[in-house]
């Protein structure tokens, strides 16, 4: 995610990082190249004039605005429901630090069983957070190990290494933590289901994340579109060159500037979990529960939180 | 559900499986061939000369563009849904899982109860596999009964190749085991409770599956677009010929294209549970929750997962 | 609703049943009689040449589509909000077949109490029917009194045939049963809850039809909406007739169906709990409640569902 | 609300009451005046011919479209919550019927303590009644000493007549009842649980109607649309004269009713509490709150509900 | 947020203090210049003819609607949803009030316990008002010291002064204030578990509003956006000086106000905390906490709220 002040006014021109001018200039080159070599042509193509006034355009506008329009906010829907689910994995997470510290209390009152439910605390916390080290990894692919040696105990790790789906084993094995609270009468019964709730929660941000990466807008839309934007532009020039002469290429350029970059960012927020530059700052937001939880529960230690690099926060 | 890795520039135009085209090739050949006649015959119908300039396709390219846009938004509005009904699928069976182990506990303490507990436990998951292929099959009008044989006991399956409603039918019977399981007091009331909401969330999965499969969009209103669409489409030649000429086929063809193919892929996607290129992975996704599951109760033997056939994943 | 395979190609326009035509002809055929007569008399009216070119349609259309674009989604929003009421009607009364199954028990263990539940139970789970059956009686202002006859207990009937709000007063019976459960322990206080939270969202369903029922889209606004249709269809000949002279009937008469298609459609889905063709089929969703539950709790003797009649269910 | 059935053709345009046409009379001569000297003077301006095609009012038709459709959507759905907001404050009240039915039970048996939870019961459902008029009264600034009289015990009376904030008082109340039901033991605590949901769904109702009418869409943005509006109409007779020349202050007239109306009808559905033609119809709802709460705990005397006044139901 | 009753009529164009022009003077009068400029030389730029026909901006308007229609919605929602999470603030602290007034009792009966039961009460009803300030400080960046030292107990000063996260601080205290009360058996576990749930859905409303500040629209379509406007509106002139010659200035100027106006309402709702002019009130907001929470404990003393300075309230 960009991270940075409002550009104003000129400033607005000059920004190239987080523009998405970077990841379309190859094509936005070759359709103004294109507008370039029609109007030195005069519009004509292996010397037969091709005619095609503004009409075909405005007709194939409808249809690209209804793409387009629709493509973008189905795109931007997903990315927000993504930062709603990390903002749900976040807002549950400190619940759960709540619920520890208001619902969990020595069933007899011994000190070595208050050690023992501290002990137990104090590893369920720090489950909650090797869960959003490990949706993070889940969903960028990247290796949840480093972060599971720090945080989980020795004994959990070997299973954890094994598994296919290692967010929903950390949840299985906090429930296994319940399960011990409840027989150790830890916590009475009516308690346990709201403990066991915010589980719950914690499955559904998973559920739902997985949901938005692995279930794209469908392929053949995506085909569509990309198909019409592009003949859109390439034609362009022809419907323009013999309106406005030679500010065809400029005219092109600007609009396959907008419809060009407005598919490339749709392309960008529609799978909002990667690391380009548009993306959520998972790295950011998983480390935020980490620092709030330790923060909740006592604990210092927080790692240092990963800094913007060129206004770029993952 | 097209499952492949994003096509870039050229690629686009080179896609086959997945394009929509092998769809409407036949309506958009016969309109490209109208627009060929009549560019041929300048425009004229039984030597009466047709003048329809643009305007009347700026009119009704009103009325089309809220008819797509809406159609269009519906559409993909129900797509969403059921792939949103799945993953509440998938995160309620793995809350199940989770609930099983954290709730259920023997409530004496002798051998024989543990071992009876963990059958039923046992029994239990495997019917929530079980519901999930149980709901696939019911979608797709497929026979729930090889699934049914490898998932579910014995004594279970005359009742249930009888049943009218076989997923209803297999929730109904988890309500009898968590019936025995709140008689022989091995979950508190409070957490039945929880167990029943879940088992509740299934049942809102199959009565929004339901709901998708069984009320389309009104049917006037599919009869109204599809004229529109037809009656513009073949209309289009005749309001263009007198402004661009030979060049009047290619621009039909290309606004038909888009057209047709917007329109077809919201047929396609509006019932998002059939079998065509378009449609949610629901074989992918019962599988997924039986792999899930088996993995974290504990047992192994997942039969192996669907795979993509020709980048189509069913 | 119309139930029906879709149609393919040219089928689309031999469909008579489910178009919208029969309900809007005597209008279309009013404004092409017009457009005929202002092209006979070449635009002009009382021997005065009426100009209006194609530009104030254009400024009208931009009204017209905010208009028809806004009517047509809140229409369909409300049209699938009440079919997700009567969705969530069935699935609650389903659960509520399971809870019954699941929560009711014997408190002794007699013979006669478990009798006297299964009379209890009996007598519940056909309220929760006679409830459906109730709700679509209330929204179409039928008479209940057959399928009370039916469903309920003797001494229920009398006061419900008087209670000026009959479904209210059948959940408030069914309050009165679990009262009942309460008192005799056949139901753990906290699992009571659960059955009242079904019953509380049967009451939303109630609620929400309700809802739609009693406030249409507000009239103003379907004042103008209509006004601006009329105004438009019925000047558009003086628009037209210049440009394409003998065409403006037809080109009239296309845009003038979907001009007042899309706006009858609206009007019939805006209260989807008519009889009308694109009405939700109320009697078939209630005796599908009626088959479920019969099924789900293990009686017999479903009357036989509504058949669709010329591809329309009711 | 206008409460009417539906005009069918030319009825549409002889409806004047629940048509916005009397609160935009005056703005409409003035633009039609305008319009026609405009048209007297041949687009000249104190001697200067302006000169304004239709161009500029596409372009301004752009911006136009955006803010109305916006602005139309916006004030619809504050519309619509509004009347959902009071459709739960009814689902709720009679859900509260009901729970005093099923879960307040006499601790004792004693006859005594039997009347005195009679009694609780009819006070606290007096207090709903009450908290539906005092709802209303709030949202519409009016005075709820009579209904309060009516309603509320004498007891109560003194303190909610100084209360800042009257429907949270008569809320707090309720509170203070269900505590004296807890301390004799009339409810279990996990039922007196779902009751104070209840409570809690009533005080949402209170937080979104009162967000609702504090939190006007931003004022920046209302100012924004209405001068455009205005520039608009005024501006619109010097592009037009050119072009259809005496027709002008037709289509002026056409244009600026259907602009002038839409914005009319979203300045009055966007506070919808108030009394105006297209509010909600607060005093029927609340009074329909009072009849079922009334027939449900099987009181009678519900004083008669308001009528509709010249089509017009507040 | 701007306060004042509606303007009427010619009042909207008097209006200077909510209306956006002060924010975009500047850029205004830049493009007006621009556009005298282009006229007085007749569209010619260094003695090069500059050809823009209209039909460019048709194009791009294409693009600017969707941009800005998407973008203001988008915006709007925003603002929307700070609204109602500042609303569920208001509904959740109410009903914690009435959950305090009827969930806590004295375990046994002793004066002591009674005072001591009525003390803990009091701070946590001041906690909360507290942590509705809070939450304003924290997301305005500002002190909430003296709300502190004005609410909350000395002993709890020190460690919220050092905390990184006040809310979340002050909910955790919370949280132990309700172990308190279940270890002393002042609540039911029960109704301690409604009450946790009031805890976390203020937790919710942190997690939102914090949401909404940390991830703005992604930047790049922020760049994309106002690159187009201000394209757009720079080249207009030149579109334009072969119509309306000596008007252009003028339309130019209208249409800039539109399309900037938007574009900055957009940027001030968007991020709604702040103390802009279309900001929400949290002020207000957090005052009306206060007064309602000291209302219904019985407490008087509330501060003076803020009063509307020049129409705006803070």
């Amino acid at each position: 995610m960009i991270v940075r002040p409002r550009p104003r006014g000129i400033e607005y021109f000059l920004v190239l990082h987080g523009s998405i001018l970077p990841t379309i200039w190859l094509k936005l080159t070759l359709t103004v190249v294109t507008a370039v070599l029609v109007t030195l042509a005069h519009g004509a193509l292996f010397h037969v004039k091709v005619i095609l006034t503004p009409m075909p355009f405005n007709l194939m506008g409808l249809a690209l605005a209804i793409f387009l329009g629709f493509r973008n906010s189905a795109s931007y829907e997903r990315f927000w429901e993504g930062r709603k689910l990390w903002g749900a994995l976040m807002v549950t997470s400190r619940d759960l630090a709540r619920q520890f510290e208001s619902f969990l209390h020595p069933a007899g009152g011994g000190e070595d069983e208050a050690a023992e439910l501290a002990h137990t605390r104090h590893r369920m916390t720090r489950a909650i957070i090797a869960y959003a080290h490990a949706l993070r990894h889940h969903l960028r692919g990247s290796d949840p190990g480093p972060d599971f040696d720090r945080l989980l105990p020795a004994d959990w790790r070997p299973a954890l290494a094994h598994a296919e789906h290692r967010p929903a084993a950390v949840l299985q094995r906090l429930g296994g933590e319940l399960r011990l609270c409840i027989e150790r009468a830890w916590v009475a019964p009516i308690l346990a289901q709201e403990i066991d709730r915010s589980f719950s929660r914690l499955g559904e941000v998973l559920g739902g994340c997985e949901r938005i990466r692995s279930t794209p807008i469908p392929f053949s839309y995506s085909v569509l579109l990309h198909r019409t934007v592009y003949v859109y532009c390439y034609l362009l020039p022809f419907g323009l060159i013999d309106t406005i002469g030679n500010f065809t290429p400029l005219v092109v350029g600007i609009v396959a500037y907008t419809f060009f970059g407005l598919d490339a960012i749709g392309d960008e927020i529609e799978e909002p979990f990667g690391t380009t530059a548009n993306d959520l700052p998972l790295s950011a937001l998983s480390h935020a529960v980490e620092a709030d939880l330790r923060e909740l529960s006592g604990e210092g230690c927080t790692p240092p939180s990963p800094k913007a690099v060129n206004y770029c926060l993952q």
